[in-house]
């Protein structure tokens, strides 16, 4: 049985290997969209898993951001994986307001690198000026 | 227009906030399945442009890792993107050999954290002993 071993499975995240954060991949439980990366520590992670709603750390911050904390575009969470190293965690979700974005659009991956130049290749689902009221 | 002010784009990925390195997201073309994160460096990233395959920074062994060197399980790079903030890559990628998980796995997110236990939600596709033969 090639799965044997398994039992001995790692249950927390590895914080250690990025200074006490750990990459989150959020993803649309129903496109199989990647929407974005963001990062937790231990608190967020803990947070997230109880309240089954997205909570990250923002670096820039240097707080816990629950993801639509201002916009009200929460991620409601469905599903929570972890990869084989234990050091990075991926979420399907539910976004709501349709866009992860702070920039309008559903992904932050809305731009497409091809030679030298990067296009937009997503249509904007917001205004983030109309969103975003605070300066 | 709410596009405006998208001309003038940032074409390199930011890679002073992680140490000279980017974490990238792999995801299957055809499926959308999120196979796994590594990351990069500039070398990296540009011999991936370079050769339209996947080409990471192992951190681990602190040198370049062409994904597949070992394994021969390559990924052919369909599409590079890069997020809002520039600071995180996302390939879309064709799989050789089916599994970009070295545990055998189509995916590195192959396990699911659900209440206090992690599960394995994947088949594994092949035996790690029979392809990776050094020890």
């Amino acid at each position: 049985m090639i799965c044997e071993g398994w039992e001995t499975l790692e249950l927390q995240p590895n914080f250690e290997k990025q200074n006490g954060l750990v990459p989150v991949i959020a993803q649309d439980v129903e496109t199989g969209e990647v929407l974005m990366l963001a990062w937790m520590n231990p608190e967020a992670f803990e947070e997230t898993l109880r309240t089954r709603r997205a909570c990250y750390y923002s670096r820039s911050r240097d707080r816990l951001w629950r993801k639509g904390e201002e916009s009200g575009h929460f991620q409601e969470v469905e599903g929570v994986y972890i990869d084989c190293d234990a050091d990075t965690v991926l979420l399907k979700v539910r976004q709501r307001g349709g866009a992860a974005c702070h920039e309008g659009y559903k992904s932050c991956f809305f731009r497409a690198l091809e030679g030298d130049e990067a296009r937009v290749v997503a249509e904007r689902v917001f205004d983030p000026s109309t969103v975003y009221t605070r300066s």
